[in-house]
Order: structure tokens, then sequence, then C-alpha cells
């Protein structure tokens, strides 16, 4: 491994939240979420570094070696690997919210499709649904749960500010989709947003599955 | 294991139940039927316990741990684990009827959207499927099979309630759906209980690809 | 194993007869085409005889003990175990063309939908696809590939008289769908059976998507 | 192995380059994407020579022994087996493009409607997916990538001078799909071929799924 380490990181740290992700990335890529190389995955390590995949490798096969170290502005640290070009979205979380832990980036047929269809809208609403329960803080299928859909842009900065204009207009976020793209998520541990993402998932598929059948 | 069993239930049975339990559990989860922690399972013991499903354990890596033991008023017995929300569906089937001995609730995509597609019709019927002669006491394809949709709340004893409202009209039951939710479905031993489950799934997936066919 | 074999069967013979089968039914429960014990499968051992599926079993255990041996007529031979109902479906293709070695009975949600939808036309027509030639006989995908779909019957006389009617009217027969039921394929081998079998399946496929996206 | 190689080509090259064949196929089969023996795979090994599968094998039990050398007019070079009836369509490939080291050819569900379905327009428009990147040459969403249609024909010279045809008129050409029939993609090695193949898949079944739900 490549990868150096700051002194105030644990060889530990860093390879227990790198086998997290890449245990989390074989999973999802199982699942047919991760097409052609797509996706991204990260975890936090203290309040200034996190852990991300690198960029390009196959999901599917992911291991400790293609995890690398970024600072909070998305920085490589100690190894020459290339973070995502879409690293900016994964810190833009961790240095908003000090409790938030894991973020994941996955990019399913059922997220395309869904984010390309209520693209006009600008949001999909999910309602009425019981598993609306896995994401935190939600604790009835009577509440209403909003995932903004944001244009797909090839310049990150865009998309960050984006994301900062609907936390700024004091709207709840959870996860939010991009136009033709895919999904990100959050939460407290590796467990919570993995819980998040599956809930994300069934329910979106669960929202179009009913669309195409009570236009029947 | 922290579970305490009463002096009248030996060690291997508990163990056996368990294992089936968890057994059944892990097969269903590799079916995508329990996503995101959701769903739950139980088998009878006797006729005042049931093993059941500890609440929010993730379904797919389900073992004996994950199991514990309660009375027919859905009360732990010999544990401090925390039984589901839901268990007052699973105990009022042992308590109705003797001969029951599993009860499985899960919670696939199909189940849910059905589910919201035929929530004001308030049931759905099925007619005319060889595989329904897969449920018990049904011996031709051209029985009328219907399974009850109740409203989804987060009250267990309305649930309760509806379901012997249904009983009483002396209309029979082999399985209901909750509204946005998932299905309950039961039966003499796990294997039975397992093959209407299975075949209720078919039978519900056929009819949502029928419908949306015979409007093409 | 109970099976006693008339001396003119070697143990052999009907043992990798039997595992043919069994290797053959795992690999199909495992597509999910065999939902809830349902679907049978079997082989000619010799003019007089075949091995087929006992009744009820789970076929995605099968082994070689689930395996028994019947006549030409569809009666057990050397065994109390109990064929399928639909046994006399299998006798009826092995009596009347004495090159045909293997018989698949399968029941997945395309077929049970296909054939529900072209009920009323009494026919499936498939024209225009590439896998039309891994159908022995078919070597162009401009050639037209008949499926009658029969209505369902727990009279399995009746079925076997609209087989032989079909036939007499000299069309070619290559599989049959039963109306809410499923198909029934054969072929010179377990192999080409199997073939039979996949490419059937992948075409009622392809039609119920085409014909759902031409109406969009 | 009953393969003769030519002296200029070392053992170690011929059975590397069929391993990554036959591990490349394995996994397309496990994926669905090859049903009833369909499909066709191949490798450059030399300026003058290239790798293929032999026709007819079961894609899902590939191995080295399956794999057999070609010249690139598409003749078996030191074997008796049989290329498959559409190795003309790799070797084209390999004559006109000398950077080109992988063709694959598949015939999923999804690519087989899709070719019917846009069989009329002679192209499938691809735009505002993210995914699109996986295509080497594409770097943003909002490039447009067309996919032709040829008609399908047994007689492949017909096919070879239609791909003639669309890359005489300037178009540039990553992949291609025949009507009723399957894919051809290709690339620089198998890793970025089945990249591409996997973003095509993809992306092929997004747009069915917007469509049916465009018109919902």
């Amino acid at each position: 491994m490549s990868q150096q380490l700051p002194s105030t990181i644990p060889t530990s740290l860093f390879e227990t939240t790198a086998d997290a992700i890449a245990d989390t990335a074989r999973e999802l890529a199982a699942s047919g979420w991760t097409p052609a190389t797509s996706s991204n995955f990260s975890a936090r390590i203290d309040a200034d570094h996190a852990a991300i995949t690198i960029s390009g490798r196959d999901k599917g096969k992911l291991g400790r070696d293609d995890i690398m170290l970024i600072d909070m502005q998305g920085k490589a640290v100690g190894t020459d690997a290339k973070p995502s070009a879409e690293t900016a979205l994964h810190t833009q979380i961790y240095r908003r919210w000090p409790e938030m832990h894991a973020v994941l980036h996955t990019h399913s047929r059922t997220q395309s499709v869904a984010s390309r269809l209520y693209a006009s809208d600008g949001v999909i609403r999910l309602q009425g649904w019981e598993l609306q329960k896995a994401i935190t803080g939600y604790s009835t299928h009577e509440s209403l749960l909003e995932i903004p859909v944001f244009p797909n842009t090839q310049h990150m900065p865009e998309l960050v500010d984006r994301v900062d204009a609907w936390l700024n207009a004091d709207k709840p976020l959870h996860a939010y989709l991009i136009d033709g793209h895919g999904i990100y998520t959050w939460g407290r541990d590796m467990r919570e947003t993995h819980r998040h993402l599956e809930a994300l998932e069934f329910l979106l598929g669960c929202e179009l599955d009913l669309k195409r059948l009570r236009a029947s």
C-alpha cells in the first residue's frame, strides 16, 4: 500500500475504515448498483480526514488498496492516488455535519431512471410507505420524505452550491439524486448509511412501479 | 445467548425452532424480500410461547442469537431483548388457531406495490392461476383466493381488530397485506408457511404483470 | 432409495438419468422457474420406462431419491412413491416420439403471465428473433414459431386430448403453454431440452416486453 | 487441447488470451446475457490472429478448450473446430482498427428488445446519462451517443457491408445492435470492452424504462 498516514491517524483506524468501505462496495456491486466502475464511497476518519474510493476501480473487486486518504477539502493526503471527481460532494457532507460518518453514492438503473423522470419537478415526494421508517428521524409512513433531484453537471462546485442552497432554505436532507446520474446518501455510521441506501432504492423502485401500474 | 428458558421448554426445542426461523429468514433476505432490516418471523414453541426475531436485526445475517422467546400476549420471556412492534400480529394468529405453527411477514417490492394499488378495493382477488393450489385448502385454479388489504397504522391494536373483523365476517384467511407495508402469511409448519409465502409473492407478481400487459 | 428396478434396467442407467434430472431441476429452481414446489421433470430410460420427479418435492433441493420410475402409461414401477398428477403429459411425448428423451415443465412468472395473456388467442406467434434458432429445426429468425396455449384443467386426459388434436391437425409442436400454469417442452436429450426451455423463456419475456413498449 | 499454434505464437500468449475470454464469458453468462448457447467473444493475438469462442458451447461453462485460433479472414488456424458463423463481424473490427483488442457479442433480453423497438429508426440515441462517460472518448453526459441498429440477416457479408457503410459515412462507432439479435462492442483491451458492454446494457435498460414511464 502506497498510502502514507499522518502520525495522528493509527494504521489500524485507517485499515478498519478502508475495509468497511470495501466490504460495503462489494455488496452494493453484487446488487448491480455500481455498473461500469461508476459510484464512490467514503467514511470519516477524524474531524479533518476521510477515506474514499480511488477513481475508476471496479467496485465488485474492491480491496483495502483501492481506498485513499483525503482531507476535508478533498485533497489527497499521503498518496499519489487520484480521488473521484465527485469527492467534493462527500467532503461537503462531512464539513456540514460533524455527526455524519459515511457517504454512499451509487448508480442503479432505478436511481438513474427516477432521476430523469422527476428532474423537471426537481424533487421526488415519498409518502405512505412503511419503509420510510428506515430513514433515521422518520417514525411513521404518514410523514413526507422529499428527495431533491439536482441537474447534472461535470462541474462539481455547481452541485455543491445546489446542495447548500437546498439546506439554506431550511429543508431537511437525507439524500439527493442527480439527474441521469445516481443517488447520494449518508448517515452516522456505515450500517445506518447502508440501510438508508437500501431503503431509498426500494422506495424509488416502488414509486416507479406504482406510477406505471396506476397508468394501466 | 442471554435467553433464559422456562423449565418447561427444553433448550433443544428452542434452538431447533430458532434455527428454523433464522434459516428461513436468510433465504427470504437473499430473495430481497426483507429490505433495510424490515420484516419479522416467528414459530410456535408450545401452547403458551413462540420464538420471534428480535427487532431491527439484518435479516440476511440472522442467527440463533437474533431470536427471542415471547408469550402469547407478545411479552418477552427470559430476556431483555425487544420483540418487533408487530409481535401482536403474530400472537393473534397463534391464539386463534392452535394448529398454526409459523408466521412470516415480509416486505418485497411486489408486496408493497400491490398493497398500495389495491388498498382502495380493500382486497386482491386471485383466480385462474394453477399456483393457487400451493395454498393449503385450494385444489383448483378455478377457486377464488381473496387477500384482504388493511390500511397501515403505527398502532398495532387497530390492525389486530381489522383482522378479527374480517374473520368474524366468516371470511377465510390465509394471508393479508397491509397498505404500503407488506404481507403476513402462516401455516401448520415452517415448510408450509414458506411455500405459502413463495406462492403468494409469485401470484401477486403475476397479477401486477398481467394488469400492466392488459392495459398495453 | 426405496426404488426397485426391473432386471432389464441397470442401476447405473437409472442413477445417471436421475442425477441428470436432479441437476437440471436445481438449475431451473435457482432461476426461480419452479416456485412453491411446482414443476416436474422427466427423462426416458428405455422404450417402456421413464424417470420422473416425485410429486411435491422442493425443486431447489432435488436429489436422486426424489426421482422415481414410471412406465409409459404413467404408473409407478417398483416404488410406492406418487408421480406428479401431470405425468400423463410426459408419457404422451415419449409414446408419440421415440426420439424424444427428456421433458421439462416449469412455471416461471413470464410463462404464467404469457399464458394468461394469449389464452384467448390460443397461440403465441414468435417471429423475428435470432434466438428462435435455438429450437431444433429452426435455422432463421424469419421463420414462424407457434406455441399453442391450451386451457387449464385439473383433469389431465382433457389436456392429453388437446395436444393430440393439435398434432392431428398436422401442426408442428416443440412446446406448449397451459393457461395460468406454465410451459412443457422436450428434446432428444436433456441438454437440447434445457436449451429449448431457456430459449422459450427468453423469447416469451422479449415478446411481453416488446408488447408493453410498443404500447408506450 | 487439439489447438496447434503457429511458431510465431507462444503457447502462453494463446492460453492467457483464451483464459481472459473464458473468464469474461462466464461472468456475462452469469448475468443472463448469453441465453441458450448464444453469444460469442474474441480477443486479438497479434496483427494476423485472434482467439474466438468455438460455436455452440454453453457460455456459462466455458474453459480454455472452448477457444480456438482464427486468422483475420475468420478461417480456423491449427484446429478442426468450427468458429461461430458471426466470426466475420469480429475480424472486421480487428482489420479496421489495429488498436482494438477485444470484441464482445451478447444477447440479453434488454438488447434484443431494444433492437426490435428501434429497428425502424435504424439507431438508438442516448443523451443525458452520466454513464455515457464509461464509453472511451465520452467525457460528458451532454454528448450524443448513437448506436446503429442494423437489420438481421443469416448472411454475414451483408452485415459486414452495413457496418462498413456506416463507418464510410464518417459516423463514430463504438457498438451496434442487430435487430432481434443482440449487441457488438469492442475496446483496446478486455477490461475496457467489458466496461463498454456493461455501460451499454445499463443505458439501453434505462432508456426502455424511461420510455415506459414517460408514457404512464
